[in-house]
């Protein structure tokens, strides 16, 4: 049932959208009960029944996991990725009654990059004409929290958290979550990010000046958030970087992340030097007309910190963070990005961008950690904050990046009294710097307990980390890490919802349901393929053993058995 | 200078051991200044010189890594693996005087297995006539330790760990370490288990009765130690275990553990009710006098700790725990080896096998962690460990399993109070059970913090686990998972010597040093493939950036700029 149009790109690479339902799940929707117009998707998994010793059968519940997986995993759904997902916020975010359509785009450079004929075989065709704020008017998710106002979108994510819509709204109000969802994103399936909820994880994908080509960036971010990805961020750096992030956003049904400072740089040509307030400015409006739902905005590097920085043994690691303090040097002047910062907000709460407000000076290698330079921005990103809630912008705070594991819970515990509690986005951080090609590990350890202690999102680490460029593959690999850490810590944090999904596996393990563990896996398929290249035939998924112990050895098989005796007794 | 024997298999599987040095290590030795035949191996990563910005040169002092690779990795040593390897101990244990060489094995099993002409084509040919204590004789190193005689095993082992050799000395006699080092196994090269040292891994390896063979085990074993592994555990349950544990036993360089619960079944097929402590004992013997270095005994699993673990969701999933507690219910007895363990440190002192006892109720699930019957036999273990400490023989205590993050300091705390500080060794913990295929990553968040937290020893999980046998790529793939482990919590601890890794990886980082970095990983060939996947020329190797962010866009690169004009300035 799926249309594939593969003639818009120039490309040679064949895309390969995997559109299949995920095996073993059907994708399900749950209706609200106040508006039928809202259809919350679940991902459902039916599980064979328990047949105990005696052959009596006893059926089990299916299981409801969340799924960030969109359309894509729904054969009912037609996809066409040359018009777009359906816009399902379209009408939500319209019956409002704030939001005006523009004429055309308030960018210069989205127009003028509209009118270039070279750009016909690669630009996106269906673009919308870009919604804004009427004047006066907030749009953001916080300023209808703050009124008490339960939107569309809380009750979407009321469903999929498993909670109540006023729950969801008072924690957005407090600044304790936030709920990214720019009115040009209307594709994007309402979630949310707060330590009061499930642990989500960020993807990163874009392209370089080296690698990577559109179709293979759409693939990319199909490909993620149907391994679990809760956010994509397009990092590109390459060519072509509007037209990129247009056919992301306009088939993405997760929240899509920027950072702008990287645009705005590649408009300059690397130049440093000649990168103005101006430049960026426009850029800001360029992709919050396109529909970015959270800027990462480094207006902690202040000119004052660069110093602190340059003591250390891997100085600044984060490409914004260099930038910005190579401007505030160049320039002899205060960071644009903090001086400009009422200006940014005035922007942002047009279209309800929320700010993940970027750690410049994270540290780059296990000897930095919590170090001043990096504390002294985060005390600078508490101040923003306080800023940013006056505008009533979601807001989120980016951390670390490399922390051995005795100094992570600093992190948090600073994090939570110097930003107001205003969730934690943090990358990875990687608990050792010695294994590369292996940081997607390194870094689930040190991602998996900033969780535990309260992190809201963990930005994922792909093997390639520090090596180059991910392929899909390492996109895959990241993702499954981080889903782990994440889980782990909604456990560790007794999420009500988190342990059924372990029950659920762990008692398909004792009674042997092999499908039902392949079916509940965070990889279905990696899970069934590994079973099967020791015992391929479909006989030995029925059998009360695997291969690791054989059939006498295996401890469940006697441990039931024993169970069973005292059962007979 | 390799002589490969390929004939010595019936396999047609060709024998593929990696007998080559470490790619950018070269093994070197570090001679002790009071003993000219002690001598210590190292892995030496020579680094290349610093250039700054104007073109000097400032050379960086090579790398010297703990190599637990033994003489594979040493192009001088000529390897026939028919022959094993140079019996570097024998001397030492000799040289002591209280051992006598047997006039032939006092296991009948041994002697059985010896004569019987269809085992020719798989025999390992050149074993060596067991030795024993003499009468009256205790040759164990915690013996020794608590007379305050530093043996060569402690004196290597200083080297080996940078310590004083009294440390290592006063810390086997308070019983806070071991050195697996059975006077049957000169072969191999001593190494220290305690949580005031570099924190070790084990590597589990064997067959079962649907998979694999003889050469495939020894194969594992050499790859397993050339990624790093401290110990391996022989676990095999399938064929000819006496003949396969052998080859192992006489190829390896590191301590070898095995569970001999499994060996013992398999000579009564399985048959759990005829199992006797004669079979069992005997088993002890065979493998005491073939060199095995400990031995897990589910001395802990109690008749009347059973029915609790029936309460549980997921039982008993420790194989030998389940053998053991139906053995109970079968004859209404208590667990022989309980009832012999008197009998069994007996054995032990007379070889100097260390015990790790066995977690027979270790949890096998989230829902099952830290409960009653867990914590009910960890109290026994440390009652055990004090009859075994009385022998004077050496004691670790596993630990579990799956437990989520929350819950894995407790198990640390109760276990260095319940047991008197008797290393831990611990199997993950798996922080969740939604990730069959990897496991290796939800148990290295676990490893690492449990690590942190003292566990001396991490018992390794391949992808493969809940799903099939280990190959060899799931091995590495385990070991690689757990040196992270290790290696972060060695760092979370403050080593020392650890944090010199990390420091030695980020100023090749920063300074652009790729072959450094590759050589420097903990993957030395994967850390290389993945930067070439993108980058593959040479000339690559000397860009002051990668594939990640391009050219213009390397954060490091920036922030070294900027750091060389505040020099220039």
């Amino acid at each position: 049932m799926t249309i594939l149009n593969k003639n818009f790109s120039q490309n040679t690479h064949d895309l390969d959208l995997s559109f299949k339902p995920l095996r073993g799940s059907k994708k399900i929707y749950r209706e609200c009960s106040n508006y039928k117009d809202l259809l919350v998707p679940f991902r459902q998994i039916t599980l064979s029944n328990t047949v105990d010793h005696k052959g009596n059968e006893t059926p089990n519940e299916p299981l409801y996991l969340y799924d960030t997986s969109g359309p894509y995993t729904d054969p009912e759904v037609q996809i066409d990725i040359t018009k777009g997902l359906p816009k399902i916020r379209n009408h939500w975010i319209k019956e409002r009654g704030d939001t005006e359509e523009l004429s055309q785009s308030t960018s210069s450079w989205r127009n003028q990059r509209k009118l270039d004929p070279d750009l016909d075989t690669i630009r996106f065709k269906n673009s919308s004409i870009p919604l804004r704020a009427k004047p006066g008017s907030n749009v953001t998710q916080m300023y209808y929290a703050k009124k008490g106002i339960i939107t569309k979108e809380m009750e979407f994510i009321a469903i999929r958290e498993n909670c109540r819509a006023e729950f969801v709204c008072s924690e957005i109000a407090a600044g304790r979550a936030i709920v990214p969802g720019n009115i040009n994103h209307p594709e994007s399936e309402p979630m949310i990010i707060g330590r009061n909820f499930l642990v989500k994880i960020n993807a990163n994908i874009g392209n370089s000046a080296i690698s990577s080509s559109i179709t293979e960036e759409v693939e990319k971010m199909v490909w993620a958030i149907r391994c679990g990805g809760d956010t994509v961020m397009d990092l590109s750096t390459g060519k072509n970087i509007h037209e990129t992030r247009e056919w992301i956003l306009r088939n993405s049904p997760v929240p899509i992340g920027t950072v702008p400072i990287y645009q705005a740089i590649e408009k300059v040509n690397g130049k440093i030097d000649v990168l103005t307030w101006e430049i960026y400015r426009d850029t800001l409006i360029e992709q919050a007309e396109q529909g970015v739902d959270y800027f990462t905005v480094h207006a902690g590097v202040l000119i004052d910190y660069v110093p602190l920085a340059m003591k250390r043994k891997a100085g600044i690691v984060s490409r914004g963070g260099s930038i910005l303090a190579s401007w505030c040097k160049i320039h002899k002047k205060e960071n644009f990005l903090y001086t400009h910062f009422e200006e940014i907000c005035d922007i942002l709460k047009k279209y309800d961008v929320a700010f993940s407000l970027g750690d410049g000076f994270r540290p780059g290698c296990i000897a930095d950690a919590n170090d001043e330079a990096q504390f002294a921005e985060l005390k600078t990103l508490g101040e923003l904050t306080q800023i940013a809630w006056e505008h009533n912008i979601q807001t989120i705070i980016e951390g670390p990046g490399h922390v051995p594991m005795n100094l992570i819970k600093e992190n948090m515990t600073k994090q939570l009294e110097l930003c107001s509690e205003a969730p934690f986005y943090t990358l990875g951080p990687l608990t050792t710097d010695i294994a590369p090609g292996y940081d997607h590990i390194t870094s689930a350890i040190g991602a998996a307990m900033i969780g535990w202690y309260g992190t809201a999102m963990l930005c994922y680490v792909t093997p390639k980390e520090h090596l180059g460029l991910p392929t899909k593959k390492d996109v895959k690999e990241g993702i499954i890490a981080y889903k782990i850490a994440a889980h782990a810590a909604d456990l560790a944090k007794g999420h009500p919802k988190a342990i059924d999904w372990d029950n659920a596996m762990s008692k398909a393990r004792t009674e042997f349901r092999w499908e039902d563990q392949f079916n509940l896996s965070l990889d279905p398929e990696t899970a069934r393929e590994y079973h099967d290249q020791t015992l391929p035939d479909e006989k030995s998924k029925k059998e009360n053993f695997c291969s690791m112990c054989g059939p006498d050895f295996c401890a469940v098989k006697i441990s039931k058995d024993l169970c069973n005796s005292d059962t007979n007794n």
